[in-house]
């Protein structure tokens, strides 16, 4: 079966610059040919997006399709991660995201998912996912909620733990390079897409300042990552980490720009190039900079500043920046919580980076702002992530032989980077994707339950540390 | 239809001892007469009880049928809750507890799972509750785990809070005892079936020492219930509560052994039988009280020593003891949990009072050892209750006219206490039930799922609270 | 030795208006008569006040001579709390209060302070003190404190909350009235002035709405007290507590318009004139609650606007009003910690009502803003004060035959309440105290030390709970 | 002035023996000669040490004079670091150290008690000091006790973690190495004695596993030492931070056998000599060992087992062995706590290698158990310290020309390692030392004081964390 798309404009992803007065043809999932309709043979069917720009389907670079890992989500769910995951893929999807690339989470329900998609039994984005960050412990330990071990039962806290965690937790710390090698390679034969290890730790202890593996352990898991045919990627979170990571042959890192309150030195904006490794980026918008300005510690002030002029650097230094954004699905429980101002979820919607839906809209934008060109913010998006990635045999352009993943937009991306919301069609596999459909059962898009009528009644007049007025000894914290 | 019951001995509740020769007529539920089989009329069906013993339905004077309200145990049962009392009250049917009275509880599912066993679709224990205990706060509260506030998220502990609060909790404190009123008449109006308040605290701020109302307000609190027509009793756990709570009028006082490192005074022993109040003791066997002993604080150990000798002297005062045990059903991992050591549930399963389908039968065995004849075990466990509950037209005996709930044994529980678990049948509302589909869906007393492959490959090499060795500033708690 | 004070215009306390052109003639400490100059005799020597006001020296019916119980404090002071007494008792008299009523602290120390001071050892304002407040628990527990123990030595934390406590602690409690009359007898025999107990608790458990003592057991405190010829009062939080604490026949009560979020009922305030009971009350001036407001939650403003209602129907009551403020001396780390933030002792200087220094002079002025006239307002810090503590036979006005505590004005206290704050001289026991010279000892009152050198080299650029930046499952409290 | 020493055996450290028949000549706080006594000039003084043993005066490689850094005693002493440190010191030397080698303490008091001792103006073990572990946080940060800020007020907090890191901090982390290295030159200039890094983390955030600097950064770290004359040594505990620190070069590196649950690698074993490194072990003895296997955890029990096994190949494998303990004073308080048990200061004092009185002996004892030779003992305590620290021209050895620093011994410590203990005499500087005058004030080493009056009448009936008896809620850890 063959389709042909025609009248639009396509910015392919190669050239400089949209064409106009060519036509795709697509068989069997895969580009054909891109060219004049009438030098093209007959489709099955044919499409007009006449005044419409055609890209090649968006990728992501970082997301975390089960991110919201509260305690309450990961009980309420329990069985049911994989419903979660494929919930979350279609949402990308939905959002123009025709791949992702899913760097935590667990293991075993991310591959049931991505198989089901790829086998086309259910639609959503195409996902490659890398299971565990060789080296983090799970959702409920020191590296994400040290409050859940002894709140929950010890029975649910380790069988979550292990399911993210596997072999390759923090107790790699303690072995020795070629013991860590073993334990990674064991690891990889469960069929994970590409390896993400961590070169700082997660931010629990030191807010990301410490080194997680040495030198020499890095090198030894980036190789059992190549030997095994599959990238490899790092957590980074300081100057050194950062360092390190390029130095150990890393395909890419995440948030590169993420470095503590020291911004990236000269010599190591080079590393990028010299050693062709992908530097993924999460920029704010000067919009979302100022709002979070408000509801953080001057401390933590100057961390986000130094992320800010390192995404700069980044951008300026010639080294393949790629898209990408934590981004996950919140719980409606946790999108209205108190306790996330202040936080990267706490920005207003237009800004929040992390959403899944609309999040690498913002990077974009953010990005824009900071002085990429418009066709650098397509490769960012597109065929930087499948060269970083190793799948720009298939994906990232429009090229004949390529898979047929694609975005249809009412608005022109190389003119403003708001464009990129304007999504008329998505194509993936060749196939038009019904995007109202999108996603078929709301779990964690769901809105909250009405109120029981037992909560009018319910008046917390007595809540949890209310201190009686006018006591002298009453400080705060105290109760 | 007619059913009548020969061959057993009788042991009526009523008589002195158990009477042989006597056969049971029950016609639509409840008992015709009990006589000389020949001087019966011939029943639809006789059902030949020849060597037992038959003896009235047991009854239990505080169950909390949703016990387990752990935050893990309310997230994954959202919306279940009338489930999960369905099967505790089959569980306590089919321990031959054909009433049991929930004192503490989501009243909306309470009624619910009540009504549902009342008119038939599905079997299970006699379910009479109060709902919330008047004054205190929810399950994720200072009164019960103050923890969760926090941890969990607002939208839920507040919705799981008010299900089981309602206008009745903490805040009443504040209140005038005109205002208290008020808010219990409007509580009681939701349908309850007796009401329980706090006279002293829960525990979690002094262990239970202090007085939550007033003398006058609990005045008004029991006027309330009584002029509702309905029972009223307390939560006492200190000789103070427990005197004002009598003093107030109530119709029965929960754990009324219960008195912090104070026995109760002789005068305060006499005002049960002077005021007719009813008082539900919670014994712990000689055994019990000796595995107990190793696990916990000197301090913790002489409120237990002061409650042992409160039960033998209430025992001994000629007031009207009622069997009770706070009694429910924990989910498997809190069973295998190692932070329940030093508590309650952590007695091995022949000694755990606590235990909706055993702790009865503890509870017999502790207070034969304490020294209660044969007969006033029954009567704690039947009629006494039914005659403090006020519900003893219809129940607590085996008598013409009354509903025909009835135990049959295999061994003589007039002999000794423990036979009373040699359960043979049990008949309720004149039915047979078949004790074989109890639980008819199993929750809670499921038992764990197997582990996951992932488990064995987790080694929990770094948990939380790991100490480096030899490290003199290491002292426990720093970290 | 006597004095003759001539000039000044004479506010005795008694007449309802200052009387010009009359003399005070003093002698061995006391008033021998207030007449006409030329009618009394020559004495040793004279004064010429003209122009100034006289008025009994002032009286602070709740003042904590040592509250800056935080951990901190108390080690480094260890051994030295008398000290701190007396430097606090020097600054009351130094602000004009010759007398002050300690109603919490440490006994041992208070009572060496105050009979070096009334044995003219050293100056300072006339201390009488209670001691414990019957019923709390120590500074480093869950009625204060509860972070410390485990932080502390138990050896430390042990000795600390024993000084305060002895045998009159958070126990008795669990005992029959009877018992804990027979511990309050125990303590009063130690020589303490008058008794104070907890009719509500402290507010670590529920903002101060339990009820610590049953009726009975309040009526049997008082009855103790009043047996060994002293004064009783109590700490009360809740319209329930202060009921009872008046109906027990207490002679005073504490900060009577706390009352959390439900102002005091006719009833009850009728009962203050009925019962001839004192009202503490603990005010706040308009523009203190307007600062308060916006750093307390919504439910902390319910209780404070009740708090401010209850003082102004207090006041139109015909109850009798006595100035007090918990007031207390804070280290300066205290004062300049983030911390307080949003408590008493946040409000800036003028509204801070809780400051010994100061907090009376505030009070006057908020009570003055709530409608209390002139003459009340004096009647409230002298008179009302000594009636209640029964000790008026020597203090509380100016009257022939009263110890000579007096205090001279440059401006009219009955124009205006803030011209309390004039002070021109102030003389006790019919000596002029040499205010320049108070406090002799500066500890609390020091200010902070300069700062290290190693303070500006350290930058805590990774203070606890900082967060990485953009990290998703970074919400707030996971770390 | 001369002073000649005669009779003794003379264990050199430099002989394979003692030698009998010799005496030592010692002038001007140096040996000049050690020779047959008729061989040498008449000295001023003469002390027959006829059957006794002399040694070089023992070392201690690891000790922290001011270890005891609980938030009480910092607040307890505050300005008298130097005298606590100065107490230590004179313990020290009391128990036959003449040099202690201070890893970790507060860099100004340190080094102010060094130059006190120096100079003679008050007896003590020679004193040389490092200040911080570059890279570390103070003693009320994650790295210590996290409890403590909050709970302290800021000012003290960060007062006295400024006085223990200056600007050589956590923050040290986020910088370069070049910028980590500017700031260890400005540290060292301030005049310590050696340099001591952390290679691995401290222990609070991840047992010591986390890696602290790169590998780069830390020989950055140990040029600037060597740069400024000085050694390097660093603080490890993992295998990988172990060889981090041998390779950049350490001249020593700190308790090598604690390397978490894994051995360490042959490979690395040989790295010692090949660097010539110096290998400070601590071990327990084999009854320490079994003592505290029943308090700790089984993952904490391994840890353990591997550190011993350490000890042992490290003692087999040809590496420069040195004696350490972390020796310090511990308040009394703490040594009565019950929250020590299960840590180091948890045993018995014959086995507790920590105790800066005792460790050393311990620690020889437990060596000999593991195999180490009489020789390599001593030189284990004496010379291989001193040649490790480059200060072996003037001590370690019993050489002429060297600082007559030697100790007395009853017994022969060649014959068994705890004849260490039979100290007859200590000499420093030629002089021979008044043990019994040592410490000369006593403040930790003081005992407790004896209790209170009012510690007897307290009876912490209601402690923080009771529960009721009965509960089935009260899991512990909800209240």
């Amino acid at each position: 079966m063959s389709l042909l798309l025609t009248g639009a404009t396509v910015i392919d992803g190669v050239s400089d610059k949209g064409i106009d007065g060519r036509a795709i043809l697509i068989e069997n999932g895969r580009i054909v040919a891109i060219d004049r309709p009438d030098e093209l043979p007959a489709p099955a069917e044919t499409l007009d997006f006449s005044g419409k720009f055609i890209i090649p389907g968006l990728m992501n670079a970082n997301v975390h399709l089960l991110v919201n890992v509260l305690f309450e989500t990961l009980v309420r769910y329990e069985g049911r991660y994989e419903d979660l995951i494929v919930e979350a893929a279609q949402v990308a999807l939905k959002s123009g995201m025709t791949t992702v690339f899913d760097t935590w989470g667990p293991r075993r329900a991310l591959m049931a998912a991505r198989d089901r998609i790829d086998q086309g039994a259910v639609p959503g984005s195409r996902i490659r996912c890398a299971g565990n960050i060789i080296g983090f412990d799970g959702p409920f330990s020191d590296d994400f909620d040290r409050r859940i071990p002894g709140v929950g039962s010890s029975h649910f806290v380790d069988r979550v733990n292990a399911a993210w965690v596997e072999n390759v937790g923090r107790q790699l710390m303690w072995l020795t390079p070629e013991e860590v090698g073993k334990e990674v390679r064991t690891y990889l034969e469960r069929g994970v897409d590409f390896l993400k290890y961590a070169s700082n730790e997660h931010g629990g202890a030191a807010a990301g300042a410490f080194i997680q593996f040495s030198e020499r352990t890095q090198r030894v898991i980036v190789e059992e990552a190549h030997r095994a045919g599959l990238t490899a990627q790092a957590h980074t979170s300081s100057v050194e980490g950062l360092r390190l990571a390029i130095e150990a042959g890393c395909d890419l890192v995440q948030h590169a720009n993420t470095t503590g309150p020291t911004e990236i030195p000269r010599e190591t904006l080079e590393l990028f190039a010299g050693k062709d490794c992908g530097a993924v980026v999460f920029p704010l918008t000067d919009n979302g900079f100022k709002v979070l300005k408000e509801s953080i510690s001057d401390h933590e002030w100057t961390m986000w500043k130094a992320a800010d002029a390192n995404a700069r650097n980044l951008a300026a230094s010639g080294a393949s920046i790629l898209l990408a954004n934590d981004g996950g699905i919140f719980a409606p429980e946790v999108l209205n919580e108190p306790m996330i101002k202040g936080t990267w979820n706490g920005l207003p919607e237009d800004e929040a980076l992390g959403r899944l839906a609309t999040g690498h809209f913002v990077w974009l934008r953010a990005m824009e702002e900071k002085g990429m060109s418009p066709m650098a913010l397509l490769h960012a998006a597109t065929r930087n992530i499948a060269k970083a990635y190793q799948v720009d045999d298939d994906l990232g352009t429009l090229e004949a032989g390529k898979i047929a993943d694609l975005v249809v937009l009412d608005e022109d991306p190389l003119q403003s980077a708001k464009n990129y919301q304007s999504i008329h069609a998505v194509i993936k596999d060749g196939t038009v994707v019904d995007l109202d459909a999108l996603p078929q059962q709301r779990l964690l898009t769901a809105g909250l339950p009405p109120a029981l009528e037992e909560e009018a009644h319910y008046k917390r007049a007595l809540h949890h540390g209310a201190r009686l007025p006018g006591c002298p000894s009453c400080v705060k914290g105290n109760h």
